[in-house]
């Protein structure tokens, strides 16, 4: 037989459990036992530790010391309150409430009012001399317990309630007799007993062990594993059951309920903030049946009731009194709920309080001036992800909402807008000042400048790096993809969702947070820093080891980078400007040429433009580096789709068609992903990278003579052979060399390469000879690592998170088998050079997870869109203080 | 300075190098040396080692030593020869040539008759008593030098070569008198002043240094570039230089040369064979312009002519001696290249002789029987590749042919018939007793009938892996790939190249082994093994430790493998069952299924048809091991393509046309490669591998009941997730215990899977918990490690080899860094499951430098096309010897 202790008593001041055993305890029973030891007044009870809940997930059964245990325990607990559990006179009566490691509210079940029974409840009619409330607390129970742990249907109770209620000629609960709930009892039983076939328990040790096992078992209902899945709590972790003497609210006048905060949760002000209801339970505060009262400041929620500061100004200052204690003790803004009952003041629990992202700051920042806690601490407690809130406007959290489907939330933020479903309509309207929100299937570059246009985009298709997901966080702009629900007809020029359709022009809500779709404009709240924002992120600065840079592509991409604290560009896609405006045509003359002289022709019209972009962005970053990668994507993405557009251009080329048509589909691939792209192109056609490169040094010598610094960096893509890149740096280093020497100016460029392919990183010590930086592509990474196509897995990623296959998303979240990857890429390239430079490029750059890994495996910078520089900067922080 | 040694003196019986040295003095300086050292008369000479030529590579100058080492030992080649160079009574005159350690046939240049000039003729004359002879050689001499050293454009030569002819009225060179060669000589070296600008050296030493260097600077001509490239020989070997005392052959009636071989280079018989010329230099055998005489055997070549035996029986005797001395020297059959001067029998070269591939098997096993050899050393010395000459039928080397193209040799064997564009017409036709070729754009699987039906296959996209090539090797079929100069226009029916156009029905021959296609019917050599292979095979059984499987789909394709020697199947692919006959409608069917019960109405028609399939694999194979793989290639390969067959389906479905082709489209994936394909279909529609799983059972218990031993492996392809592999493993595993318990047969099933991405080799370990097995399906890990569409990249891997980027085709041999993560996936598995079997089943397995490493890094197997059995059986031995 096992020693071990499963059950913690706590109660009369001293218990056998504290704050730190969180794991074994759960968050409640963990903090109960220390707000005991703190002397603070909680009613008695113990915990039933989480390993019991995973013991029965391995056997199936509990441990067989359990039983023992709990009886010892709940003797202590009946000592503490001073009354024994089943005594007809003055019984105790308990309530048995799961917890667990992190607070997942409401998603498991709880049972109040144990130890009532046809003997028992004599007893509490006599100590509360109320008739009423001991049989509102009885038909409660039995409700309670019938369904939870006997499995009764709710609806046959709330239907004889209904009954009873229209039988008595009452509206509202609180408004039948003693005699018609006292009727309701033996209701509820005898249908507990029609719809389960078993008779409702009389015995309380019964009703305990009942009621124990029903709160373990919830923690396998469905409701409690979506929960987890979507926040990523493990399986294994299980629940604490905490059994605790009940106290009441509801016994009359001189009692009451409340939740209160020790700063206010929405601004972060410093202020006792909460809410009370008198003569009621804690339920009819989450029924809001009851408006609640203020708790100090009658301005606080316009109901114009009293205070309970004016109301029990003795209970009020004793709360008082243990918000301060309970605060200086968890050096941590808390989340308090109490109980008063007959003037005696009884804490119910503490927790860390939720609170918005402007609060999260201010009250980080102000603990610090108030010395409460260090710097690193409040640099800790921000979590990275809800900075969003700060830096895109949001849907208004208490406005109503109609919503239609939802999709990924490709990239935060909220907007509303006409539906258009073309980029052309959307810059059209736009212009004329409709705010609109673009609609396709999926976007491809040729449809940015729409993109650009529009508030947010829709797609139905893509998953979280599709185009559009990528385009639309480097513009900081709202995106919600992958939205399959969403059928779009462009033909009919509307959309449906499961037979709902949306016209064109009808005005949409995207919350790209969410990836939630509504019908309808719902109001936002704007986005904002402050002074808070700008003091924790100088902390941030202080802290992290790892550099920051953003993914920019434009002069205005690169200042809003440099906004939002970025240390240089640590991906600049030239492809991006090869479809602005007139350019197109260029590109498409130097694809479609027959050999390179005709390729050569076209590129000349395309090097000033180049030239002219690069300028831009090397005045807009200073002397701050700037990485340019030289043309990635295969040629045909920048080609007229359907014959139509062929037709058009045609004649544009000089060429026919027939002809047109016919080098369009030479160009076609398979899987483009894995095809002619890359350095492939620039060692088939070395005139597109030689005009590239020309470009970059021709602008970077421009702005130099101008009297700026600059920085380039030139990345050379999708190398999987170290030839590739001992060809492409040759020609590339020559190039340099011959340009700065006629002009005379001094300018140092990296020459690198980005690393995103598998080859790549076992070979990295090959490739690393021939390259002064490494920037780890993750995307394409990914893709190919784990040989899934983020165009084509939208299909089964669901599932297969659902199924927990993927833990996470792996185009968000660094995959651990990319990450290896990674790590064994770094470890071979800096073998054979120690000052490779190595940075991060792809999506995850702006994921704290995996920028906490990127810390550990030694990069020197990770790179991401600017609108999530600030996030990767406080998780680099984070990561720095983790290590 | 360096006292490194350059230059190796041979001559009158000994010598300062022997045949050890080929890597310092080359292939045929080793074997002078050699060759001397054995007291067999050899021209005296020396070789300048190929240090000198890596030397000069880098520094671009000779070593200063150089010089001094020449002329000494030029001084001892005078010593040994009795004749002094520059001597104008009786001058030695010099050779001049190449010699790389492994033989590069006429790639670098010669030079011959060094140290004549207008002084020295005179002793020549003398010597020889024969002024045409002497004038010839002095006008051969200025005519090579001039073009090889100085660069004299070769037609100049001729044409004053052909002037003078005429104005002799004679029509052959050796008709010219004295006195028109002697005048040659003066046009031919003001010829030389004129078009080089230099004149030509008359000094001997001049001379020796001139032709030293230009030999040398041969090797980095572009011919040699070329062949060292096509023959993977590294550009850092560099060559030899020889330099050697003339012996003439064309002094007269008592002097001759030849060539002759130790055995019958054809057939491998073991009898001296060769051919001689009487009075004639070796270019003149060369030129073709006499017809040689038989050494022997008069009935050898037909000619009519007297053997040398019968003409010069004394040196025929001593060339016979020294045949068989150089033969037990060197244990191995000899290439042997001779002159007699005057009677005097002279060994020029002796270096191994190059053989058909059933004279190597010959050779091989005769000398063993002689005792000249072990086992092991004939095993070591087939050429595993060379084995597709007796396994395939192949061009008659000497029949005329008209090339029209030449692309990827992709599947080995010849083949001639008809040109047919469509599958249908294929089979049509080949029933009706034609032979057709059949030429696509590319196949896919529905056009296997046509290619089972058809001689050979033509595609003119995909690479060394592509459908058509993966298909006609399983079914030893000749195919050439991805022969890009093939444009082919379904529409006219017909084909062109560079404007040549073939139509439907005319004939064309491929070459397999080549990759060309030619105009017409070529003669072809049938295949044959014979009793020296099958000797030769069984040796090679007992040194391989690597086991050999065959990737067979058929039970035809079984048997063929099990002849071949394949000791089990290492990949069943269930798909290519799914297009036979009216099984493609059923499959449709399932594919276009709205829901999971439509789907398995549709399954239900196809399991009895699957699972006959599998008992006629398992009879087939017996107790060996079978290795099915489950569904793998995405489901959108199986619809109809063009609304043309959608048209003629949607009623066989029961479904319209607008909702097949919306269904179809609903499908399309932009990079099926890394789409929702492999494992990720039976994870989201599992029915579909519970379907083939139950065929795979029942078909096992089946055979078992009927009395024949089974072992089945199932295998789970494109896994990445360890988590997928469990979900499978397990449903696999109980369908696998249900059904041989209800039928109370006892059959073991291995489960295992394939490892074919980057991320499950690097997780291995963790795959390796729900694996009992792992294949490497290489194909697509090179895919994937490379980012690089086997579809594709035909495009742009000519020009990859071509620049050495890739120094093979990855497709072909295992890529280093591919080979890397198979080492780290082999390490991580058996890190967790110490007897986990593990094999190959990409089409690496057959070839000899991939199956090399699989041996190396510890698998159990390697699989492939039933044609490469014998050929990876032979690799795995010689890996093994290696070893």
């Amino acid at each position: 037989m096992s020693g071990e202790k499963y059950v913690f008593f706590f109660g009369k001041g001293s218990s056998e459990g504290n704050a730190s055993m969180r794991n074994l305890l759960g968050g409640k029973g963990a903090n109960l036992a220390e707000m005991t030891n703190l002397g603070i007044p909680v009613p008695a009870g113990f915990s039933i530790a989480t390993s019991v809940c995973t013991f029965f997930m391995e056997h199936n059964e509990y441990p067989t010391t359990l039983e023992s245990q709990v009886v010892e325990a709940l003797r202590k607990v009946e000592d503490a309150m001073g009354r024994r559990y089943d005594d007809v006179g003055d019984p105790l009566l308990l309530s048995v409430r799961s917890g667990a490691r992190v607070s997942m509210p409401g998603m498991m079940d709880t049972v109040l009012n144990l130890g009532l029974n046809d003997r028992t409840i004599r007893g509490l009619i006599e100590q509360s001399g109320d008739p009423r409330f001991a049989y509102d607390s009885y038909r409660r129970f039995v409700q309670m317990y019938g369904d939870v742990v006997m499995g009764a249907e709710h609806h046959g109770f709330e239907e004889r309630l209904a009954k009873k209620k229209a039988a008595e000629g009452v509206e509202l609960d609180m408004q039948l007799s003693a005699k018609a709930l006292e009727e309701l009892v033996g209701e509820y039983k005898a249908y507990v007993h029609q719809s389960t076939g078993k008779t409702f328990p009389d015995e309380p040790m019964e009703q305990l062990w009942g009621a124990i096992q029903a709160v373990f078992g919830s923690w396998q209902n469905d409701r409690a594993r979506t929960y987890r899945r979507l926040n990523e709590i493990p399986d294994s972790w299980g629940t604490a059951v905490n059994v605790q003497a009940m106290v009441y609210g509801n016994m009359g006048e001189d009692c009451g309920t409340g939740v209160c905060f020790t700063r206010d949760p929405s601004t972060g002000e410093r202020r006792f903030y909460g809410e009370f209801l008198i003569n009621a339970q804690g339920e009819d505060v989450v029924a809001g049946i009851r408006t609640p009262q203020p708790i100090n400041r009658e301005s606080d929620n316009g109901s114009g009731l009293p205070t309970m500061e004016a109301t029990l100004p003795a209970c009020y200052q004793e709360l008082v009194e243990t918000y301060h204690r309970l605060e200086e003790h968890y050096k941590e803004m808390q989340d308090i709920e109490f109980t008063v009952q007959k003037h005696k003041l009884w804490l119910l629990q503490t927790r860390t309080g939720k609170r918005t992202a402007r609060a999260a700051l201010r009250i980080a920042v102000e603990m610090v001036e108030e010395g409460l806690i260090t710097r690193e601490t409040a640099v800790r407690r921000i979590d990275p992800d809800q900075l969003n809130q700060l830096l895109h406007p949001m849907l208004d959290p208490s406005a109503p909402r109609d919503r239609l489907a939802k999709g990924l939330p490709a990239s935060p933020g909220a907007a509303s807008g006409r539906v258009v479903f073309t980029a052309d309509e959307a810059e059209t309207m736009a212009k004329a000042g409709t705010k609109v929100v673009l609609v396709r299937t999926e976007t491809s570059p040729e449809d940015i400048h729409g993109m650009a246009a529009a508030e947010g985009i829709l797609t139905s298709r893509g998953g979280m790096t599709s185009h559009a997901a990528v385009v639309a966080r480097g513009m900081g702009k709202c995106c919600v993809a992958g939205c399959g629900d969403v059928v779009v007809d462009y033909e009919a020029e509307q959309l449906s969702v499961r037979g709902r359709v949306v016209k064109k022009h009808d005005v949409v809500t995207l919350d790209g947070s969410t990836g939630e779709l509504f019908y309808g404009d719902v109001p936002k709240v704007a986005a904002q820093r402050g002074e808070h924002y700008e003091k924790l992120m100088s902390w941030v600065d202080e802290f992290r080891t790892l550099g920051v840079r953003a993914n920019a592509d434009t002069p205005h991409d690169a200042s809003v980078a440099v906004e939002f604290g970025a240390e240089g560009i640590g991906l600049c896609r030239t492809e991006h400007m090869f479809f602005d405006g007139d350019r197109i045509t260029a590109v498409r003359e130097m694809i479609l040429a027959d050999d390179e002289a005709g390729r050569r022709r076209a590129l000349e019209k395309i090097l000033p433009m180049q030239r002219s972009d690069f300028v831009g962005i090397f005045e807009a970053m200073g002397e701050r580096p700037v990485t340019i990668r030289l043309l990635d994507p295969p040629l045909h993405e920048f080609l007229p789709h359907g014959d139509a557009e062929i037709e058009e251009l045609a004649p544009k080329l000089g060429t026919t068609f027939d002809l047109l048509k016919k080098k369009t589909q030479s160009l076609f691939e398979f899987n483009p992903m894995l095809g002619h792209r890359g350095c492939r192109l620039g060692i088939t056609y070395p005139e597109i990278y030689e005009v590239q490169v020309r470009a970059i040094v021709e602008a970077a010598c421009e702005v130099k003579k101008a009297g700026l610094d600059v920085h380039p960096e030139i990345m050379i893509p999708l190398v999987a052979m170290a030839k590739e890149l001992e060809i492409l740096r040759k020609m590339t280093a020559g190039l340099v060399e011959s340009i700065t020497s006629t002009q005379g100016v001094e300018v140092k460029i990296l020459i690198g390469t980005m690393i995103e392919l598998p080859r790549a990183c076992v070979v990295a010590n090959e490739i690393a000879k021939h390259a002064e930086f490494f920037s780890f592509g993750t995307n394409d990474l990914t893709q190919t690592t784990l040989g899934l196509s983020r165009d084509d897995a939208g299909k089964f990623i669901p599932l297969y998170v659902e199924q927990q296959i993927f833990p996470k998303d792996p185009f968000v979240t660094i995959d651990p088998g990319v990450a290896d990857l990674v790590r064994i890429a770094v470890e071979r390239g800096k073998a054979v050079r120690p000052d490779l430079k190595v940075g991060i490029c792809g999506e995850h750059g702006g994921d704290p997870k995996s920028v906490e890994f990127c810390h550990a495996v030694g990069l020197n910078y990770v790179s991401c869109s600017p609108y999530r520089v600030p996030i990767a900067r406080l998780a680099a922080a984070q990561a720095a203080l983790k290590s």
